[in-house]
C-alpha cells in the first residue's frame, strides 16, 4: 500500500483530503503544525479528533519561534482578524508569507525519510485570489522543487486544486467526512465566530449544498 | 540600498556569499538554524563571529524538533560521519532530506516580511553529485516556487552556483574573507577532524589555491 503524508490543519479542506487519500487506498499519516496562529490550539485539537476518527497517526511540530517573525494578522503577533467575505482585500491581512511552502517542504522531508511516495495538500481554487501559495502556478512550482530536492522524487498531490469549498463539501458529505469535528474559524475563541472570512466561506459552502453546518457558532448558542 | 537575507551556516561557502553580497552593495542580514546536526554549535558560533566581523545582524532559529525526525548521519540522531572524499557514495549518508528547501523557504518568508528583495544561498557545483538540493535544476525550481509563493516575488541569488569551492576561496582570499573564523568539519568536536568529506574538500580547495588553511586541525596540534 503506497504511503502518503497529509498536511492536516484540522479545517474542512485538509480533513476532506485525508478522507480522499484513505478512500483511494493510501496508507495515510498526518502532520500538523503549531505556528502561532490565533486559532492554532482549536484547529490542532480538531486535527487530533479527525485522526482519532480515521485511526491515522498524527504528529504536531512546533514552528512558533520563526513564524512569529512573519507579518500576518492570522498570528497572535499580528492585528485583528478581519470580518467579511473571503475574496475581499482586507482578507489579505491573513496571509502568512510562504506558509504553505514551509509546511509542504517539511512534510515532504518527513515523507522522504519515511519512504512515503507522496504528500497531499488541501489547496483549492477558492483560495487563489488572496493566497499566492494556493494558486496553480505555485502548486506546479512546488511539485518541481520537491521532486528535485528529494532522491525518491516525492510527489505532491492536491486532489481538490481545481475544485472549490462547495465541491469539497459535496464529496465529503457523500463520503461521511465528520465535519462536526473540523475547525475553520480564524479567531482566538473556542466557539466559531461565523463572521470572519473563513467562517463566511464555510457557511456559504454548506448552504449551497443545502446542508446545515454541524458545528455551533457564537450567534446561534 | 536593496536588502538581502543570507542563509549563513558558518561554513566557507555561505561566509563568502555574505561577503559577496556586501561587496555588491546589498544591506545584508543573516539567518542561521539549529537543526540537530553534530557540528551545529560549532558552525553557529562561527556564524556569529562572521556576522560580528562584518557588522551584520544575525538571528538563529531552532528547528531541532522536526529535523530530528529526518534520516541523516549528519544529525545527532543518525550514525557516524563518514570519512573520505566528498564525491564518494558514503558521503550521501550526510544528506539531510530537503534541508535546503526548508531553510530557503523560511529565509524567503522572513525576506517577504522584512521587505527584502532577495535571499542568497551558498550552493555550488562541488555539492551537486551528492546533494539533490544543491543541483542547478533544484535551484531553478526553487526560484520559481519562491517567486510564486511571495507577493513581492522574492528573488533567489546563488552567486557561486556554477563555481566550486576552489573558485569560492579564490574570490574570498582576494576579498579578505576571514576564513579563520569559519567552520567546515561535520564532526561533533571542537577541533576540525581533517578527515570527513567536508574537511577533505576544504583542505584540497586551499591547497589548489596555494594557501594554507588558517584553521587548526586535530592532527596538526
Amino acid at each position: 500500500m503506497p504511503k502518503a503524508i497529509v498536511s492536516l490543519s484540522g479545517g474542512m479542506d485538509s480533513a476532506t483530503v485525508m478522507a480522499k487519500m484513505i478512500d483511494e487506498g493510501y496508507d495515510v499519516e498526518c502532520i500538523g503544525f503549531t505556528y502561532g496562529s490565533k486559532h492554532n490550539v482549536y484547529e490542532n485539537n480538531a486535527a487530533w479528533e479527525l485522526c482519532k476518527h480515521y485511526n491515522v497517526p498524527f504528529k504536531i511540530y512546533v514552528l512558533d519561534e520563526f513564524m512569529s517573525d512573519l507579518n500576518s494578522n492570522l498570528l497572535k503577533t499580528g492585528g485583528d482578524i478581519p470580518e467579511g467575505h473571503y475574496e475581499q482585500e482586507n482578507m489579505s491581512l491573513t496571509v502568512v508569507p510562504g506558509r504553505n511552502l514551509i509546511f509542504a517542504s517539511i512534510v515532504a522531508s518527513i515523507a522522504e525519510s519515511r519512504g512515503a511516495s507522496c504528500i497531499a495538500l488541501g489547496v483549492h481554487s477558492g483560495d487563489h485570489a488572496i493566497y499566492p501559495d494556493c494558486r496553480p502556478e505555485f502548486v506546479e512550482a512546488l511539485k518541481a522543487v520537491i521532486g528535485a530536492s528529494t532522491e525518491n522524487k516525492v510527489e505532491v498531490l492536491t486532489p481538490f486544486l481545481t475544485g472549490d469549498k462547495i465541491s469539497i463539501i459535496e464529496w465529503g458529505l457523500k463520503n461521511n467526512v465528520p465535519y462536526e469535528l473540523t475547525r475553520t474559524c480564524y479567531k482566538d475563541q473556542e466557539l466559531s465566530c461565523g463572521k470572519c472570512g473563513s467562517c463566511t466561506e464555510r457557511l456559504e459552502a454548506f448552504q449551497l449544498n443545502n446542508v446545515k453546518d454541524p458545528i455551533a457558532y457564537e450567534d446561534s448558542v
